[in-house]
């Protein structure tokens, strides 16, 4: 979480390649760990902080997009706690730095969350939401997920679904084909088939456009991109772009 | 969550009708509230307590039937917290007590929850499983979740699908017409029609049993419900019994 | 077929209530029963005439509504033939009428062969469709069956899920719940409950109403039914009346 | 449908592999037209004949499989008929060759004869069958079809999802990930990527094992696809094999 380290990446990857799309997270801050003996006290592994604290960093580099959970769950032996006040002042924050949040859905009950945030006006459509498939224990990765969460979204939204572990290809397929984009990188897996650990970002990148281009599909330049979800294009540095891998 | 009131409840309804299928909750002592200022300390209305304490009444008391809630979810503006492991201390005091747990699933997450604890032995199939829909913020309330919910069961599961508040009779004839059972009462809604305030647990039993009459089902007795559920018949006062309402 | 009983049934229904919304029926004259020895040729219990034949009282008639079969399909022993040339030439026919085709969709190959009527302009939205559940061998009646063929619909559809034979009344509650109408009557069941004979439409319209009741819907009255379809009011007669009977 | 052709096809490609697994076609022989004055007389193009002639050629050859169509449906103009009774007197024949049946199923009520012939003894499970999607006017391409029609299959039926022109690879990926087997081929699509011919059978062969292995599944051998589906092992030129190319 240290604005250093976020400036560092965000300044080298602008310095590359200014079109990219910029997805910076702002998920670490929100784990709780119950104590054993008394879990109303937090444990080692804790490090839920104040809201304001998590988003700081989007604050000072306004990338394009950053990320907004809106799930309060069990991930593995961790509690994650984004409670709806604490969802409102960090959207707040992204708000007034003009960054596009990527809603992050990782149960069916964030998607309600969002929807009530839409219609009190904390988000703004259009909306692009990301279902997140196979965490322990959330949403776990099938075509039956993606349609169910689909019919649960706004009918302007742009969504993508992901998957977690040895399914993130599998999401890339389903993904594309029920009408949503597509989404690999280190965050998400670390395998790139059966065994074998994926060499780069970039394999992996590579690999997601092999299968949406064998289904008959187009990968977006950033420009293109910057057109479908809504954000402004950058001024200098207009080389074509591949995916915008998250980081 | 005081065991003399639990006792008393359990000890008047069972000289009344020894035979009817008692399901006593373990809910309470799992809320826990984010303190504004550090969200890491539990503020007011936390109510989290040791699992251990949560099933006290139950190791005594042994009903038929006590809740084994699967959830970690924004209820509301409160957290609720219930870890895998805390789950399998209360599982551990319920299996031992002899009772049957009747799985409460807020979102589908904790199905893959309560499917992760059947493959450990910590639960043994057949399992009772009931989907809540209708708390902010898990399962919303519609055909869609029962189908989507109900696809994520072992095959072998007996479940009611559940709706809080207005749609309680809603849910009434969509869980029979999926293959489910129907539960309503106080605890889950308080009006009986738009605008009416229920009278009684009674009424809503009765007007739930006409819905599933009108659909063509019927209403097990206790006896045929223990047959259904797995729970072993009571030696005294068979008298016939209608659903099993909920408290 | 023969057009002096439609319009004795027209008139008297007429007669008694202007403003009920009467629906007529096209389907006879669609079977084609393949010969044992050469399949080519029609056997007895063909009843196949052309198109216009089969509309031939609805230009005369004039009703609020008229039925427009889209299937071709095995229905029992027989098969039924509407193929999408003669589904063109009664379209005409019907509209040349200025009456509205509810449109019948027996699988979901025929919302296909709707779809691509709307786009041709043979039908003009918005539709008024219905799913008829149970024939052998088209749709089943089952919750996934009303919310697939939903899928497949416009978004500004209006559509009705019909059960026939025993599953009527379970059509009644699911059609509801997923956003649909209700249809009942003697065309489409005989019984009113499992092996009790239906008096007459009547009881099983006040059944139907007292399921869509019970689960919190109204029934519109023939002035709210014909603005919900978009069928002008007529002019006299305005009695308030139930559900519109299908014949 | 001449002998002395599927001869020649059977016998030249059993020269080369015997191991491969041949499913011969039964479709031709099953059009009706209806003449435009009159639609009980069947007009040019009328192909149907009767069923035994349909599969004199499987009763000769006797192939591993053979297909058998379910669909009374409209076929772009034309009209396809399998009534119920003509199914099952091809079904006769094929049992009595000892070829196993591939149910092909274009729609959802085919799916529902097919549960009759298997309650009434005609066919045997466990079911091979395939979804064939994208024929105006049956099953068009989705995942919900995919989905909605597995529901409707006993749980032994091993299935194969199957797109109809620019959707063949989509069905291939997507049958996969929805635990289905897959099959392209010059039968069902004859473009191998937007605007390019394909240029064989094996290329989209070759296309269909790329993608299913980008998504971590394996291609079985004849010998382990014989397995699969409890077809018996041939005696000679055991050599490995791809996909079963239908033709």
């Amino acid at each position: 979480m240290s604005l250093d380290l976020y400036r560092e990446v965000v300044e080298r990857i602008r310095a590359k390649n200014a079109q990219l799309i910029l997805n910076v997270t702002t998920g670490p801050g929100g784990r709780f760990v119950p104590s054993d003996e008394d879990p109303k006290v937090a444990g080692p592994g804790t490090t839920l902080v104040p809201p304001e604290k998590r988003v700081e960093h989007i604050a000072v580099l306004r990338p394009d997009i950053c990320t907004l959970d809106l799930n309060t769950m069990n991930s593995g032996k961790q509690v994650v706690i984004n409670t709806p006040g604490n969802v409102r002042r960090m959207a707040k924050v992204i708000n007034d730095a003009g960054v596009k949040p990527e809603i992050e859905l990782f149960d069916s009950g964030d998607i309600a969350l969002m929807n009530d945030l839409l219609k009190d006006g904390t988000l703004r459509g259009p909306i692009l939401a990301s279902f997140v498939m196979g965490v322990r224990y959330g949403f776990q990765p099938s075509p039956e997920t993606i349609l169910y969460a689909r019919s649960l979204l706004p009918s302007d939204a742009e969504f993508t679904a992901i998957g977690i572990g040895r399914t993130a290809f599998h999401a890339v397929a389903l993904s594309y084909l029920s009408g949503g984009h597509v989404r690999v990188g280190l965050e998400d897996a670390v395998y790139i088939a059966h065994g074998r650990l994926a060499p780069s970002n970039a394999a992996m990148v590579e690999k997601a456009r092999r299968i949406v281009e064998d289904l008959g599909g187009q990968i977006a330049t950033s420009r293109e991109a910057r057109d479908i979800i809504g954000l402004p294009s950058r001024l200098t540095n207009a080389k074509p772009a591949a995916l915008a891998a998250n980081q």
